[in-house]
Order: structure tokens, then C-alpha cells, then sequence
């Protein structure tokens, strides 16, 4: 693969590795989850679980790592929406 | 690769394509947008939209599906948020 193949999978890498950041940050601060999708977080950190176990299959550090990192940002989400619930019930 | 290759990546490929699926019906029923982050929704788009490309590079169908699915679902999410923050402002 070329130098311009390499540059587009890792800014696509990055994109997933950070995309739940300033989500995370928000529902930190403001522990408002009335408009979160429990299904979503839950589909999404499962998801993260199998591509990082399709990138330890493949032996591809970069896809553990940056899946690795979305997992983490979205795991704190999913377990703020869950406390939330819990906490309403 | 293997048959446990392909499922792996398979399954890990449609999370990806309805993650949020249960989302965007949410925020199209209640219309509830208060919890939801642009940012993250903004990077989401621009990371699928680099996903689809580095798929057309790659000539990877299964890459370009999946991710074109998962950019509709989010592109529906980012419109709805948007539509609401200028009808607040």
C-alpha cells in the first residue's frame, strides 16, 4: 500500500479512536443521558469488542489500538447511562 | 483468511453498520437532542465518510456497505441536532 493508502486509514483510525471523546466529556459534566440510546452504546462496545478481536486475529496493532481507545470512551458513556437508570428506578 | 476470520469481521462490520439504528429512532421520536454531542456526531460522520474511501482504495465492498449504513444512521443524528440548535438559537 502506498503512502496515500496508509494516511487515509490512519485518519479514519483516528477518527474512531476519538469520536466518543467530546461525548464522553459531555455526559461527564452534565450526567444528562435523557437523549442517549442505551441499544446504541451497547451495540457499539460489543462492536468495538469484535473488531479489536478481529484485529488481534489479523495481528494488526493498529486496529487493537485504536478500537481499543473508542471502546474506553464509549464504555464510560454506556456505564454513566446505565448508573442513570439505575439511579431513576 | 479462514471462516472464523470472516465471521469476526462480518460481525463486527454490521455493528458498525446499525450502531445507531436505536439511536436515530430515538432522536426521531422525541426529538430530545439536550444529551447528545455535535462534536462527537461531527467526527463520527467524517470518519465514515474516510472509512467509505479508504473502502473505494482498498475496493472493498463489504468496507464501503457497512460504513455507507452506519453514515446514514449518524448523518440522520447530526441533522436532527443541528435542525434543534437552530430552532433554540
Amino acid at each position: 500500500m502506498d503512502i496515500f493508502g496508509e494516511i487515509l486509514g490512519c485518519l479514519a483510525g483516528i477518527c474512531t479512536a476519538v469520536v466518543f471523546l467530546p461525548q464522553s466529556i459531555q455526559t461527564i459534566k452534565t450526567k444528562d443521558v435523557s437523549g442517549l440510546s442505551l441499544g446504541s452504546y451497547m451495540i457499539y462496545c460489543a462492536g468495538m469488542v469484535l473488531w479489536i478481536a478481529y484485529g488481534v486475529y489479523l495481528h494488526s496493532i493498529q486496529m487493537m489500538f485504536f478500537n481499543a481507545l473508542s471502546l474506553f470512551f464509549a464504555a464510560i458513556i454506556l456505564y454513566i447511562i446505565i448508573q442513570q437508570r439505575i439511579k431513576k428506578s
